[in-house]
C-alpha cells in the first residue's frame, strides 16, 4: 500500500463532469489499495470571475482581501469533490488550507509555506477515507487566509507529500508529461520517463511551462518523487526524482527549453572601474525590473560594456533608465533589441561530458544562426539569438543531440 | 460612540453596485463616530448557484461537505464589502465563522451558535476598524465548517452584538420596519416605530416574515435591541427591545399577524377516556407532521372531539393517518379542511386590558365572519376562520383596533 498525493488543476475539474471523471480515477486508485491525498484547484475560470467581481470595486485591493475572496475557488472544489467520491461509494473528506494548517508566512497573494500539520490528514487515511484539500492556500500564524499565487496547487501537492512522506506526488494536467522540447515547435519531440530535478528546474526556469518551478525545488529539497500525468489519458507520464536515467548510455542533453518573452540591453564604452556592474544593474534591480542573464566585457580600449536581458515588458522602462546612468557614467553607447530568443540545452549528462558547448555552437553556426549571448551553468548551455531563428535554431539542436523520436 | 452591529441580507449586497451602496452606508456610520460590525449574507443568486452545483452530482450530498461549499457564497461578500469599504477610505477586515471562532454544535446545515470569541474583532475595533464578518457560518469544536442554516445571518448578526455587548443590532432588509400587519392586505398599515420582543417573537410565529424567529428569541434573552431598517431607504426603522410602548396611551392591540399556510383537522366523537389527546396527536406527530393550533372539547354525550391545524402540505398525509386513529378508537368521525385562514392579535397591552378578546369578536361578528376555533395566549388571541374572509377580518381588526395611519 503506497501513500500517494494527487494533483488536479484547474481544467481538470473545470465542469462537473470533470469533477466526476476525476472522482472515478480516483475511486480506481484507491480500490487498487493505495492510501490517497488530492490537492486540487479552482474550477477553470472561477478565480478568473473572482478577480473580476474585485476589479469592479477596485483595480488594487487589499491584498488580505484578495485572499479571503480567491481561496472560496478551492473551496468549492474540495466540497465537490468529495461529494463525487461519495457518490461513488469512496468516503472522502474535504478540508481548506486554514482547517489542515497549512501554515504560511504572511505575504498575501505570494505566501510562502512555512510548515504543514498532517495529523489530522493521517487520522482520516487511517480509517479508510479519502482526504481532499484545498490547493494553492494556507493560514498565516495570525489565521489570516493566504495564497500562494497562481500555480501554487503544485506546491501545496507537493508541501503534503512532503508532510505526509508519501510515496510519490502525482501532478495531472493536461499535458501527458515532459517533453525533450515544445512539440509545438519540434513536431518529433519525445516524451521523458523520467528526468532529475536539476535538469526540470533548468527547464522551467528557461520556460517549459509543465510545472511551476517552486513545486519543483521543494520536490528537490524534500526528495519526493514527483510524476507529470495527463488527467484525460492513460500514460505513466514522467517521474521526476533524484536519481539519474539508469541508462548505460546516458544521453548527454535531456531537453530543449525556450523562450521569447525576453528583450536585451547592452551598455557600452563606460570607463572601466571598480563597481560599475552594480552601478548599472543595482539600479535596474532598484527599479523593480528582473534581470535575467547577464555578460560583461572589457574592450581593447579598457572600457566596459555590460550587456542583459528583462522581460520584454519591461524593455521601454529599462531603457529609459540605461539611458540616464549611462550618462552619469559617461558611457558611450546604448543598445535595446527585443527581437530575441533565447535557447538553453539542460542535461546532468553535460557533467561528464566535454564538448557539449562546442556542440551546440556547431549546429547553430550549420544553420547560420548567429549567437548574440552565451551563458553557462553545470547542467545548462544558453544562446541568445536572432528572435526569427528560434524555430530553426531548437529543430536543429533536437536532433543535432539526437533528442527525435525516431532515435528512442 | 456606540458599538452597533449590522447585517445586510443577500438582496442589499446582490450586485457589485448594491455593495458600494451598503459601504457608503457603513462609512456615514463609521464617521458619525460609531464602531460598526457588520454581518453579510451571500450575494442573493449565489447560494442557490452553489446548490446547484451539488445537486449535479448529488441530490442529496453529505451535509459537511455542502457546508464547506455554501459558506463559500458569505466569503466573497466580506472580502468585496472590505475592498469597498478600503476603496473610500475605511479600514476594514473580513472575518469567516471559522476565524472569528463563531463556535457551533455540529448539526450541519442547520447549526447552533454554542459561543463567539470576542476577542480579536474587539482589536480591530480598538484598533478604528469596520469589522466584516460571514453571516449563516461557524465551525464545530473539530474545526469543521457549519452553516446556521437560511436566514441565519440574522442569528449571526444578534449572536455577534451579544458576545460584544453591543448597543444596538441593526438588521437592513427591503422593508423599512415592522408593520401592524401586511400592507398588501390593508393599505393603510401603519409602520411601527416599537415593539417588543415578545410581541414581534408572536408576530413572526403568526406569519410575519420580517425576522427569523431565533434571531428574535436570541436578541431577547440576551436583550439585544434590535432594529430593522431598510437598506433602500432612509428611516430609523422598528425597534424590537424590552421595553413596553412608553406613551401615555398604550396601545392595547400593536399588530395583526394572520396566514394561510394551513389547514384544519378534526375527530369527533372518541370515546372520552384519559389519554385520547395523546393517542390523537401522538401518532400524528410521529408521523413528523407539525401541529400549530390545538382544541379540544367534550360533547353533551361525554365523547371528546379534537381540532388541530397542520400546514397545508400536510393534510392529505394527516387525513388518512387520523381516518386510521378514529377506526382504532372508535370516534365517530374525521373531517378535513383546507380553506381556513389563521389570524391573530398580538399586544403587551392585552395583559392589562380585560375584554379584548371580546372586542375580537365583537369586530368579527359585526362582519357576519363566524369563528371555528379560538386559542389564546397572554399577549395574542387567535382565531381561525374560513379564507375567504380573510382580508376582510384583518381590516377591520385592523380598524378596529385603531391601528390603521389615519390614527396615529
Amino acid at each position: 500500500m503506497s501513500l500517494i498525493v494527487q494533483k488536479y488543476g484547474g481544467t481538470s475539474v473545470g465542469t462537473i463532469e470533470r469533477i466526476q471523471a476525476v472522482a472515478d480515477r480516483i475511486a480506481k486508485n484507491y480500490r487498487s489499495g493505495h492510501q490517497l491525498v488530492v490537492a486540487v484547484s479552482a474550477m477553470s475560470g472561477d478565480t478568473n470571475r473572482l478577480i473580476d467581481l474585485a476589479g469592479q470595486i477596485d483595480q488594487n485591493p487589499s491584498s488580505r482581501e484578495m485572499d479571503v475572496l480567491v481561496s472560496t475557488g478551492e473551496q468549492v472544489t474540495i466540497a465537490l469533490l468529495c461529494m463525487a467520491l461519495n457518490k461513488i461509494g469512496i468516503e472522502a473528506r474535504s478540508y481548506t488550507g486554514g482547517q489542515v494548517r497549512i501554515l504560511t508566512d504572511n505575504a498575501h497573494g505570494k505566501a510562502r509555506i512555512r510548515e504543514i500539520d498532517g495529523h489530522r490528514i493521517q487520522q482520516d487515511l487511517d480509517d479508510g477515507r479519502v482526504v481532499v484539500v484545498a490547493g494553492f492556500q494556507g493560514i498565516d500564524d495570525q489565521g489570516n487566509i493566504t495564497t500562494l499565487g497562481r500555480g501554487g496547487s503544485d506546491t501545496t501537492a507537493v508541501a503534503l507529500a512532503a508532510a505526509l512522506k508519501a510515496d510519490e506526488c502525482q501532478i495531472y494536467t493536461d499535458v501527458d508529461g515532459v517533453y525533450t522540447t515544445d512539440p509545438r515547435v519540434v513536431a518529433n519531440a519525445r516524451k521523458l520517463d523520467k528526468i532529475t530535478f536539476e535538469e526540470m528546474l533548468e527547464m522551467a526556469s528557461q520556460g517549459s511551462k509543465v510545472l511551476q518551478i517552486r513545486s519543483v525545488e521543494f520536490a528537490g529539497k524534500y526528495n519526493v518523487p514527483l510524476r507529470v500525468m495527463s488527467s484525460f489519458a492513460e500514460g505513466s507520464g514522467t517521474l521526476i526524482s533524484l536519481e539519474e536515467n539508469e541508462q548505460m548510455e546516458k544521453p548527454v542533453v535531456s531537453g530543449i527549453a525556450f523562450n521569447r518573452d525576453e528583450a536585451k540591453l547592452t551598455i557600452r564604452g563606460i570607463p572601466d572601474q571598480p563597481g560599475v556592474a552594480f552601478k548599472v544593474l543595482g539600479a535596474v534591480s532598484d527599479a523593480n525590473i528582473e534581470i535575467d542573464v547577464i555578460v560583461q566585457n572589457v574592450a581593447k580600449d579598457n572600457s566596459a560594456s555590460i550587456t542583459f536581458t528583462v522581460h520584454r515588458n519591461d524593455l521601454p522602462a529599462a531603457e529609459k533608465l540605461l539611458r540616464q546612468i549611462a550618462a552619469d557614467l559617461g558611457a558611450q553607447e546604448v543598445d535595446a533589441n527585443a527581437d530575441i530568443a533565447k535557447i538553453s540545452i539542460v542535461g546532468v549528462g553535460m557533467r561528464s561530458h566535454a564538448g557539449v558547448a562546442a556542440k551546440m555552437f556547431e549546429v547553430l553556426a550549420n544553420e547560420g544562426i548567429n549567437i548574440q549571448l552565451i551563458t553557462t551553468s553545470e547542467i545548462k548551455i544558453t544562446v541568445v539569438v536572432e528572435e526569427r531563428y528560434l524555430e530553426l535554431a531548437v529543430r536543429s539542436l533536437h536532433s543535432g543531440f539526437n533528442l527525435d523520436t525516431s532515435d528512442s
